[in-house]
């Protein structure tokens, strides 16, 4: 795996994101790598992340499939014209459309696997396949179609 | 709009869920209405809600969408037997997919409605559509598969 996680090379001011910015103290700041050809994150619910008891929300489940897709689709950017996510210009994804089959309930007691593929990278869109782990079994799969992000949403300096 | 939300007539022992259990003290605990065909709830989101500054992050998109149409699904349910949700035995459902299209940047500082059809109706499964407007302008558009609660799942008392 990769050292430091795509979400560490975000740019200070779209670094605020509830599921993956470092700068949201509130958030998930989960963690994205390179394992291969794939990438991975892993997350740990909390007590109250419930849904039926025992089982984790969906709603979580969504959020960590759409945050570790943008991530990885920023980083299959940079891949992809061969440079560094350290390097200007800075790349960051938003989701265009989330989809996620929720196969079986996911338990609540301990961390989840998030692993992405590259389904597709063309133009600025990048589309992503995922799955979510826990304890070795996949209780959800996920497809996300990330694109660069309009300048009409960046802060203003 | 009826007086008391889906999510109040829910069982206490599956009333837990992160995004709509009126038991999770840390949750949204969203309460959903009939309105006419139908079924509406707001939210107001935290300012550490954020995906790029400004603006409310996917993962709270997708759970509004999620729990509202979970409620939508029951209550959908409860009127086709023609009976009311204060009767036996209780009905809950639970997500099979969750698709979300985000068509617009939703903006962060004020309250989101959530509007929730029902598609279809068959057998254990319902499906809705719904859309999710900030300031009357809808900004992303979700499709649920909901199927009644399987019996495994349930709580053991």
């Amino acid at each position: 795996m990769t050292e430091r996680a795509f979400q560490d090379y975000y740019p200070d001011d779209v670094s605020h994101c509830y599921g993956c910015g470092r700068l949201n103290e509130k958030g998930h700041q989960i963690k994205s790598y390179w394992d291969g050809e794939e990438t991975v994150t892993h997350y740990t619910p909390e007590p109250y992340h419930t849904a039926i008891p025992g089982y984790v929300y969906g709603g979580l489940i969504a959020s960590l499939i759409d945050c570790h897709s943008t991530g990885t689709a920023a980083a299959a950017a940079y891949r992809a014209e061969g440079r560094g996510m350290d390097t200007e210009p800075a790349l960051r994804f938003v989701t265009a459309s989330l989809h996620v089959d929720f196969l079986a309930p996911t338990p609540i007691d301990g961390p989840l696997e998030i692993r992405g593929k590259i389904k597709e990278i063309k133009g600025k869109k990048v589309i992503i396949e995922s799955t979510l782990s826990a304890g070795g079994k996949v209780c959800a799969r996920g497809e996300v179609v990330a694109v660069k992000m309009p300048d009409a949403m960046k802060p203003k300096a």
